[in-house]
C-alpha cells in the first residue's frame, strides 16, 4: 500500500533529518552533560529513523535496505517537514525546535501505540519512553530560557519568530493519508495539530510566553518541497554513499 | 610525466577551491559593486582551474575530462594548499586570503610566463592580466581595513592570526617538483616563497601592519592532507556529479 509506505517515510525522514541537524552540536554543547544529553537525543532520532526505514523498505518490497532509503534518494523524494531542516542557530532555537518536535512526537506516538498496524504500534511504544524524556528535557530548558535573563528571553522570542511558521508543516498530510486514518492505522493529522496546539498553549502559559497569533504556515512539507537549507544537509548526509557507492562498515 | 601532471593539478586545485569558497559570498557582498567584483574574482579562479584541469587531463591521457578531475576525485587526491580551504569568516579574513593568494599568483604567473612548457607559458600569460587586477583590488581593501577604524584593524589582525600559518603551504612542493624546475618549466617554490615574503613585507610596511614573526607553518599542503573544512567543501562541490553520475548541462 503506497500510502502506508509514504507515511512511514515521513516518520523516518523527520527523525533522520532532525538527528542529522542536532548532531552538529556534538562536542559543542554548552557544558559536558548537556552536550551528551543532546547528542543522545540526536542518536535516538537516528535510531527511530533506522526502524522506520527498515519498515518502509519492507513495504516497498524492492529489495532495498534502510541505508538505501536514508542515503540514496534525491531531494524531492524526502517527505520530512521543513521544520526539521531549520538551522540550529543558537541554543534557544535548537531547544525550541526540539521542544516543538518532541511535543508532536509525544502525541503522535501515544496515538500510534494503538495503531491497527502492528509494526507502527510496536515501534511507537518502543520510541515513546525516550520521546517523553526528550520532551521533559526540552521543556525544562524552555522554562530556563523564558524565566532566565532578558537576553535568553529575547533569543527565545527571536527563535520563535524564525520557526513558528514551519511548525504547521509537521501536520501536513502525505498522499492518501486519509485512507490510513480510516483504517485505524494512524491518527488524523488535523486532530493531532489541534492537540499539539493546545499542549503548546498550556505549556506556554506556564513559561509565561505568548503563542504567536499568526495562522500563516509555510506550505510544501510532506510533498518533497524543501527549504534552501535542505540541499546542504543532503550533501553532507549522502557524501559517503555517493562517493563510495555500496560501501559498508 | 607524472611530476608535470601533479604540478598542474596543484594549480588547478588551488584555483578551484579558492573559487568555490569565494563564491559563497555571491549575493552577500557588502555593496552591489563589491559583490560583483568578488564574484567576478571567484569566476576567474574557476576559469583558471578549468584550463589547468584540461591540461592535466591531457597529460594524464586516460580519456578523462576537466569535469572528471574537478568533481570525481576523493579528498586525498586534491593537491591544493590548505590556505584556500579556510573559511571566509568576515570580510577582513576573506580579503586577506584573496590578497595573500593574489600576491602568490602574481609572482607565480610572472615566472610561469617564461616557462619552457608552452602550455604553462600560454596559460600564465593569459591569467596574469586578471590576477594583477585582483591583486590591486585586494590591496586596496587591505589598506582600507588597516587604515580604517579600530574595529577594522582589529578584525584584520584577528584574520592574520587565523590564517598566517597556512600561507607557507602555498609554496610546499608537489612530488618530484624539482625535476620541473631543472627543466625550466617552473620557478623554484623556495625562491618564490622568498619573493612573496619580501612583497608582503613591502606592502605591510605601506599598510602600517606588522608581518607576523612566527616561522611556524602548517604542514601537509600539496600532499593530499587537508583541514577539517575540506570535506564539507567537497560535499557541496561534488553533489551534482555524485548524485547524478555523468550528468551534463
Amino acid at each position: 500500500m503506497n500510502s502506508l509506505y509514504n507515511y512511514t517515510l515521513k516518520l523516518a525522514d523527520d527523525t533522520l533529518i532532525m538527528g542529522q541537524r542536532l548532531a552538529e552540536w556534538c562536542g559543542k554543547g554548552p557544558y559536558l552533560e548537556e552536550d551528551i544529553a543532546l547528542t543522545n537525543i540526536a542518536l535516538d532520532y537516528l535510531g527511530q529513523s533506522n526502524n522506520f526505514y527498515k519498515y518502509a523498505a519492507q513495504l516497498q518490497a524492492e529489495g532495498k535496505t534502510e541505508d538505501d532509503l536514508a542515503f540514496l534518494r534525491v531531494e524531492k523524494e524526502y517527505l520530512n517537514a521543513q521544520l526539521v531542516e531549520m538551522p540550529n542557530e543558537d541554543y534557544a532555537q535548537t531547544i525550541l525546535k526540539v521542544y516543538f518536535f518532541c511535543a508532536y512526537q509525544k502525541l503522535l506516538y501515544e496515538n500510534l501505540s494503538n495503531s491497527s498496524d502492528e509494526m507502527f504500534s510496536a515501534l511507537a511504544q518502543k520510541s515513546l519512553k525516550e520521546v517523553k524524556y526528550h520532551y521533559t528535557h526540552s521543556k525544562t530548558w524552555m522554562n530556563v530560557f523564558a524565566a532566565g535573563t532578558e537576553e535568553s528571553l529575547q533569543r527565545l522570542n527571536k527563535a520563535l519568530e524564525n520557526i513558528w511558521e514551519y511548525t504547521g508543516g509537521l501536520f501536513d498530510e502525505t498522499e492518501d493519508e486519509e485512507n490510513l486514518f480510516e483504517l485505524g492505522i494512524i491518527p488524523s493529522s488535523k486532530a493531532l495539530f489541534a492537540e499539539w496546539k493546545s499542549l503548546i498553549k498550556k505549556n506556554f502559559a506556564e513559561f509565561n510566553l505568548e503563542v504567536p497569533e499568526s495562522e500563516f504556515m509555510q506550505k510544501g512539507s510532506r510533498k518533497g518541497v524543501h527549504t534552501e537549507y535542505f540541499g546542504y544537509i543532503l550533501c553532507e548526509l549522502q557524501y559517503m554513499q555517493r562517493t563510495y557507492p555500496d560501501c559498508t562498515w
